[in-house]
């Protein structure tokens, strides 16, 4: 197996939404198809142990968002669609690095120190109240996820910028201290990656409870979409494209030029009940035929256990010699 | 495979000595010979991993340190003998367990706060300085080492208790979050674990340089004892027994009327050149045997190897199921 040249994280946690479609479904399902490239994607559910401790939910999720990713076209014949759990080898290598890694690195990290901000804010006296050390240590944790795999690019959000810059601190540690390993991986950040609007016009998301699922009924989502909060201008009025949700939603789906003519019916005056159906029609007309793979699916778990077990037995094709040869570069080898 | 009603963990850095003989081996071989317990004892070759960088000393102390118990006489055919690293599964549950834990607990660790002191003495203005997440949180990596095999009792000298307790408060944490998995090991302290005196009459200890290796040649070891401190009393004159490190030493050894007699002699005024030939001889006679079987086993690691694969093997068995049920019980499940 070739290592990752794009590797990326998958939270299990919560429902798949339309703005996980647009944010990060959609750009890796295209890149998955591309045969010139190796590409990883992870169920990440070491992670979600963090924040979640229930354990039914987090296998639901697990569900969930493995059949949204395969019924919307993740190509995982070509690239490598595993699940975090299924690989033995990174809680190891998180061990090896955490032998490693500053504790100042770690006291440095913008999510650790917005809980203790939180904590100061609330008058708390233990500034580290409340705070587990999978929150202080989860960066180590990433950069196991992206150099078990010598991952050559990972592509984040603005807010994981800092997390790439300690996967290259820790894996340049190693790379020093004991052997030349570990590619230092470039982070890639799409300034254009694609942020959909909720239902209150602040960034979908599950926090804000603003989301619209994307695998409900066909009349849920009429019913959802329907929801989408406008002005109170009239059927006939000249509308602003720019500061409307339901138009920012449509651009996310639509083409160049069907864009622009939804921004010209704006300017002459579209009614909002209008816009909304043909929004709806829009958007059911592109999660239809992945709809019913996913109900498919939902109800075939075992389908779902396949593809993962296949997926995580391309990822330790490699995983299990790279780990060999950094047990042999740390000393801990065979003794015959 | 059973539980671990004892558990201990071997750190496998530096040489094997006499201290290490008398305070750890000596009660782990007794304890390993009774058919009515099951003892697991373990290279801790993850823990080296803090402190020691060098991969070779790494290699050759687990060979050393492995050589030197099987050569003295633990059971690992009644016992489970095991090199940490070869149970993947610890690492796994180390994360687990991390997620678990409290960061303020690890905050509270003595070696960490010992370690800050000494930043602060020093005058660093990083209180951390120098220290790394491996020495911060390796309390999770030993409560993983217990708990993976749901071990009754743990023998630990007084500066370990502290971490039996986070241990505990882990697994407790755990239960209660998730389902009721862990025993809570009980702390065995030993009051009586005999502390061997080194060279220089304060403890032998690695750190202070004043030990004497188990398996060094005849010559060398008979050296090393014609090097321990002494007064300066004349070889006809009584001398004190209780301040002596040789007498001390002999009765590490010896059996209680040989030390009472041992002691008569003293008061007499025995020599030191004669005590100390007699100490030699006294030791010599009981390393005599080891000692072959030790370079035997250094000349053929393969035969070293074997023990510990058949060691993991037997640890597997219980590490594996029980993973497999707190895999299941934090919902990290199979779909299918």
């Amino acid at each position: 197996m070739k290592n990752a040249d794009f590797l990326t994280g998958i939270t299990t946690s919560g429902t798949p939404h339309l703005g996980n479609f647009v944010g990060a479904i959609r750009p890796a399902v295209a890149t998955s198809k591309n045969p010139d490239l190796t590409s990883y994607y992870f169920l990440a559910d070491y992670h979600s142990l963090i924040k979640n401790h229930d354990p039914e939910k987090r296998q639901q999720s697990t569900l969930e968002i493995a059949a949204a990713w395969i019924a919307l076209g993740l190509d995982h014949d070509n690239c490598v669609f595993y699940r975090q759990s299924d690989i033995p080898e990174i809680p190891e290598l998180t061990w090896i690095l955490t032998c490693l890694t500053a504790k100042g690195l770690m006291n440095r990290a913008h999510a650790y120190k917005a809980k203790v901000q939180e904590n100061d804010a609330d008058g708390k006296k233990d500034p580290d109240q409340a705070i587990t050390m999978g929150l202080f240590s989860y960066p180590i944790l990433m950069a196991a996820d992206i150099l078990m795999f010598n991952a050559g690019k990972v592509p984040v959000g603005k807010d994981q910028i800092q997390h790439l810059e300690m996967t290259r601190d820790i894996a340049a540690r190693f790379n020093h201290v004991y052997e030349n390993l570990f590619v230092l991986p470039e982070v890639v950040v799409d300034d254009n990656t694609a942020v959909l609007s909720g239902l209150d016009g602040r960034k979908m998301s599950k926090s804000y409870n603003n989301f619209i699922p994307l695998f409900d009924t066909e009349k849920k989502l009429r019913k959802m979409i329907m929801k989408i909060q406008t002005n109170s201008l009239g059927p006939d009025e000249p509308k602003d494209p720019d500061t409307c949700t339901l138009f920012s939603i449509y651009r996310a789906f639509a083409t160049e030029s069907e864009t622009c003519a939804m921004a010209d019916r704006y300017r002459e005056g579209i009614a909002w009940g209008v816009m909304k159906q043909e929004l709806f029609e829009y958007i059911n007309a592109i999660l239809a035929e992945p709809r019913q793979r996913y109900n498919e699916l939902i109800k075939n778990p075992t389908d779902i256990e396949e593809i993962l077990a296949k997926g995580a037995e391309k990822a330790r094709a490699f995983s299990v010699p790279f780990l060999q040869k950094i047990r042999s570069a740390i000393g801990i080898r065979s003794l015959g």
